[in-house]
């Protein structure tokens, strides 16, 4: 148990860039997100990672071994295919709403507590940029609040 | 980048009212969480969205062409039948296991920065409001935090 | 709507373990963190709830009839196989991919508010541990921030 009596609290706004280069991948952008966090050099705190798009989210999984980030996008993929599915027809014209629904699935922000200047992610914990309908030029926000 | 120095911190807490008409419906309420922001004059912070029932739920989807949430909706019920489905039976007695489970996958609350005095959802998002159990009258509470 | 001024705000944290017994089980937690809520007697924050597992999560769903959390257990694991499914074969080779997955659909963490000294709950919501792949000896983290 730690208690952080916090006299001025201050929020930090960056923004990283992600260029992905398959319709379907998650990426880890953990090392980025880490040399933020270094950056700013907040003790105790909270990261927010905000992803700005409709067709691409985030989500935390392990980065050991890269197959587990492809088992994730590919069952996706098998679940909610791109042409549709189940006896479902797609009414959304553009040809992605497969990319829509995985990210109201996954989610569009992760927040990782800081404690002690550390990121708390667990030991096989890694920040994932989940692409679902790329390849594109893609954006993300992070926001630090602490001291 | 940008960094904020708050002195003195305000936390908001507001609620507003949904009231759905059908069972299964996803529901903009982007302009009704604008309008708080504005109401409160945040400057840098964050705004949270929490959904306090356990039918219902809110996600962050495209807001221009509305076929894009009813295919989010539409599909979900084919993966998650309201009567069960792949061989399993429910047996939670009210007929809505269905509502529960996209609940736990679609989630409770969103987080949306704030920065620069505006709401940094990206240029297709919106703030969907997303029931599983209608028609029924709902509530939503919002909590903001910053200066 | 409440508008709380804060002078000094603070941030605990704490952490409680989770003992699961069953490869996939949603296991009630909201009582030990009601307790952590009482014991920093916090007015007016936020209390976060992080786990740094990659085959486990948390989830906000219904803790009066038990059947509910079974059935969301139960739907995930037919939706989900853990010998993989709709013709595709997992390539990660620990067999719990399955596990995996359900982590990123469900989640890592939830926010619930703090207002007037109360967890803003909804009626029905108790905070529930997603264990995908135990029996395990599991960490949940908390934070909370507030005055």
């Amino acid at each position: 148990m730690k208690i952080t009596k916090i006299g001025d609290i201050l929020i930090y706004f960056d923004e990283i860039r992600v260029k992905t280069l398959e319709r379907e991948v998650l990426i880890d952008i953990t090392n980025e997100i880490k040399k933020i966090i270094r950056k700013y050099d907040v003790k105790e705190g909270l990261c927010r990672i905000y992803i700005p798009h409709t067709t691409a989210g985030i989500t935390i999984n392990e980065n050991a071994d890269p197959s587990v980030i492809k088992d994730i996008s590919k069952y996706l993929s098998k679940l909610i295919p791109k042409g549709g599915g189940l006896g479902y027809s797609y009414k959304h014209g553009e040809g992605n709403s497969d990319a829509h629904i995985k990210c109201s699935l996954t989610g569009h922000s992760v927040d990782i507590l800081i404690h002690e200047k550390r990121l708390m992610l667990g030991t096989w914990q890694g920040i994932m940029f989940a692409e679902y309908d790329g390849p594109r030029n893609r954006r993300v926000l992070v926001q630090i609040q602490g001291e």
